[in-house]
Order: C-alpha cells, then sequence, then structure tokens
C-alpha cells in the first residue's frame, strides 16, 4: 500500500496546548502538528504551504473575540474552512513525585491564570507563599516542570499536556466558570468552501452615515438569512468608521446568500468573506 | 462657609489604580475614593449608597468588552450617567532605591502583563532569571514593593500609583501597543439621565427569528439615528438566543429616540436601558 500523505496542522503554542487538542479533535489522531511561537507564524505557515492548515482560537466565552485574529484573518489570504467549540478544562499539573502540599509556584499563560484566578486565590490562603507566575505558554509551563524536574512548581493545563510530558494531574477543572468555552477556525490556503459549508464569516466596512448598518443588514433579512453573530469595531485612526464582523447561516453555493453578498457587496465600502464551512452547533 | 458634602467615588483595585485616575479625571480632584476588592463590590457599594458614583472599565481596545461589567449593569439597578476613553501607560515602577539592573521580578495584574508581553520578553533577553509574576492588582503591585521594601522587584502599574506609594518608574510607557485606550462607565444610583446627554448603551434580546435583529435596528435607522456599537452575545443555557448591546447618538429626552425604543420595545423580548450620558468623543 503507498503510503498516505501527511497532513500537517499549524498551531500556536507547544505541545499539548488546547489549539492540539482542537485540532486532533476535528481532523483526528492521524494528523502531523507544527507547533508555532505566534499566532502570525501560524498563519504564515499555512500560507507557505509548510502546514495543510491552522487551527487558532478566535472566542472565548468569557474573555470575548480574540481580535489579533480577527486582524490576522484580514492581512493573510488565507480562508476559514471549518469551526470546533471546545470546553477548555484546565487542570492543575505537577511532576509525578510532586504533590499539593509540596507546590509553592503555579506557572501559567495569563489568560489562563485569569480564568483561574477564584481557585488560586482559595489555595493561597490555605498554602502560605503561594506564587503565582505567568508564563509564556500553558502547555509550556508543563514542558518546563518535566524538564527542570520541579517539585515544587505545578502548571495550569489541558489533561492532554498532563499526558504529553507524562506528568500528574494535581487537581481537575480548576477555572473559575465551569462554561468555559473556546471557539477555533481551521484555516487553509484555498478558494473552495468544503461541500457541506452552511455558515459563512465575513468582514465589511460602510460609510458612517444613519442606517448604513441597517441597509447593510437588509441584504440578509430581505432574503431570511438568520445572522449568528455581529460585532462592530472602531477602525484605529478613523474615530468614525466601523468594521463589522457577522456570522451568517449559508454559503454562497446557495443562490440567496450569493445573492445578498452581491447586495452588501453594493452597500459596503469593502467586502472580504473569510470562509464558508460547517456550523459546530454545540453551544459556545 | 458650610463645609461640603463629600463626593465619594468606587473603584475596583487599590489606590493608585486605572479606575482612580479615571475618576479624577472625570469628577476633578476633590472627592473621596472607595477602592473595592471587586467590580461587584463597586455596584453594591453605588446600590447601598455607601458610595456616590462608580467608575469601571468596560472595554479595551485591544482586549475587547469587559463581559463580567456588562453581566453586573444586567444584575443591578444602577444607570451609566457618564463615559471617559483613557489613554492605558503602563510603566515599569521600582523602589526608589531600586535601579533597572536589580530588577529580578516583576509584578503585574494579568491583564496589564499580556498587554506588555512583548516588552517584557524583550527584558527577559538581558536580564537573566527575570521572573513575571501574576498579582491581584496593578496599583496592589506597587503598594507591596512599598510595604516589604523589595529593591529586586518592580510592578507595573500607572504613574499615578508611582506618584501614590512614592515608588519610582524605572522605564516609562512599557504596552507593547502604544494606542492601547479603555473606556470607563460612570455608575450612579438614579433614573434621571444629565441633562447633555446625547449617548444611550441599552440591551435586548428577540425572539430567534430570521430579519429579528434587522427589524430592531430598523427602530433606529427609519428615524437616522445613529449607532455607535453594536455586539451580540449568546445566552448561556438558550443555543439559539442573543442579547445585543447598542449604544446609540441621542438621549430619551429628545422624542426621535423616546419613539425609537418604544418601537424597539414592541419588537424585544427584553428590553433594558443601561443609561443616557454625554458622549466622549476622544477615540477609543
Amino acid at each position: 500500500m503507498p503510503k498516505r500523505k501527511r497532513f500537517w496542522v499549524a498551531f500556536q503554542g507547544e505541545r499539548g496546548a488546547y489549539s492540539e487538542i482542537a485540532a486532533r479533535r476535528f481532523f483526528g489522531k492521524d494528523i502531523e502538528l507544527l507547533p508555532c511561537e505566534t499566532f502570525d507564524l501560524v498563519f504564515k505557515s499555512v500560507e507557505k504551504q509548510k502546514a495543510n492548515a491552522g487551527m487558532v482560537p478566535i472566542e472565548n466565552s468569557q474573555a470575548g473575540c480574540i481580535h489579533q485574529n480577527y486582524d490576522l484573518l484580514l492581512k493573510h489570504r488565507l480562508r476559514i474552512v471549518g469551526e470546533l467549540n471546545l470546553r477548555v478544562e484546565h487542570n492543575l499539573i505537577g511532576h509525578p513525585g510532586a504533590t499539593l502540599r509540596s507546590i509553592r509556584t503555579i506557572f501559567s499563560h495569563p489568560q489562563a491564570l485569569m480564568q483561574c484566578q477564584g481557585n488560586t486565590s482559595k489555595l493561597k490562603d490555605s498554602m502560605k507563599d503561594l506564587k503565582i507566575v505567568a508564563a509564556y505558554d500553558t502547555a509550556g509551563s508543563v514542558k518546563k516542570i518535566q524538564e527542570e524536574k520541579l517539585l515544587n512548581a505545578a502548571a495550569i493545563a489541558s489533561d492532554l499536556a498532563a499526558r504529553t510530558y507524562g506528568m500528574k494531574i494535581l487537581k481537575r477543572g480548576i477555572q473559575d466558570n465551569p462554561e468555559n468555552f473556546t471557539r477555533f477556525l481551521v484555516l487553509r490556503k484555498t478558494q473552495t468552501p468544503p461541500p457541506n459549508a452552511n455558515k459563512t464569516s465575513l468582514v465589511f466596512s460602510v460609510k458612517n452615515v444613519p442606517g448604513a448598518l441597517f441597509r447593510s443588514l437588509s441584504a440578509f433579512a430581505l432574503r431570511d438569512i438568520d445572522l449568528y453573530k455581529i460585532e462592530s469595531r472602531p477602525l484605529h485612526g478613523k474615530p468614525w468608521e466601523y468594521f463589522f464582523y457577522i456570522d451568517f447561516a449559508g454559503s454562497p453555493e446557495e443562490p440567496g446568500c450569493r445573492n445578498a453578498l452581491a447586495h452588501l457587496g453594493e452597500i459596503a465600502t469593502f467586502l472580504k468573506v473569510l470562509g464558508s464551512y460547517p456550523r459546530d452547533a454545540r453551544k459556545l
């Protein structure tokens, strides 16, 4: 049997990152992983075909939109071909030889530290001199504990990170809000949407006159097209102009949606379709 | 002359917090300050009339909306009576006896650490073993350096925090993005908007049918009322329902806006006016 071509997925962070969980859940286990230091490098890796696809977080149920990745979607010529809503479960992870009582320092990415602030404060009450230290990465903090054989430190990261580096979960699910979801986007260098696409993301701007947004939305409303999301974002340096990010039901393969996009194109001063893809109906 | 009644302003964080800068800039220097540990306590202090007003951040140009404070606006019976757009300048602050070379640890709130991640990484390259430690508060980290006379630690905080605790600015403006603005809201226990109100914030939800948002926006568009901001937010536990946050030009004192609100009330399943107030036209 001929050897199957390997499929590379780029993501930001170290092996064991939440994006790796999203990549495995979306593409299955038979993939090669390309960890990147920054989101910009994820986009570049896919653009330069070092990776077949990229997996990036775009929105968190607590922290809101990751504007940086919207900016990168505007800048790069990639398409969204899929989405995945992942429940984020943070764990306190230590060396196999460590116990909860031996921990004096907790490392993690500032975003994860924020999402666990309530629970780590409680730990602080019972563990004198506990230090909460910000690190570059969640999974990278687990890697550090393994490499440096730290018995008095723990990391906040995914259970995949614990398994990846052979470390132990000291406390499972330590995020303050159990309903913590992150929406991930799958990016590819293609112009063709997947055949079962039923959701489309786009960004547009309009002249700042009263009713401009209303006229723009008429393109969808007059064709009974449902909106999943809308968000305005001020254009820096242009205090009276805005970008609008919209997700709507359907794909340009359908005549109604194609007409809606043409209609919106007449009204908007700028319009970019970011991609059409199958909707992940699990809640965010 | 009779003694003037003191005016108390509640805010989250320690003395020297960015919210204190916002409070002083909005109300002038002749105010009393009530630092609170949490945002929830800020709302409660105003509701229970322990403070005359509250000052809370609602939106940052980099991090997006502070959803927690939108939730608190929904929960409490307070009104937005003003807004202030503040340019956030983070500084590296140390003990008067410290130098940049003596620093081994940097403390700050995770949000501030994230906004300075690029610059602190550069410092890490030149300063071996530099630790970035997450703390409860920006100004609180400066207080800690003063109280514990730490000569080998610095905090990331406002210049007001440096002045408040008599500490020294080691490096000014260390945020990665110089265009870092936070929008603050002024809250009071009143139902009467200030006389010069020209901007209104509200939250509403509609039945999830195609065109529902479009019909809602018609209330504004048909009356030539300009929108400043729109954001949809999924309702937790109700995967097909959304809240919409809208800021529009005008106040219910104007008949057009009053009619628009009545019109929106016919369409919406839920509607709450969060307040009308004079717009801060400085860019966010």
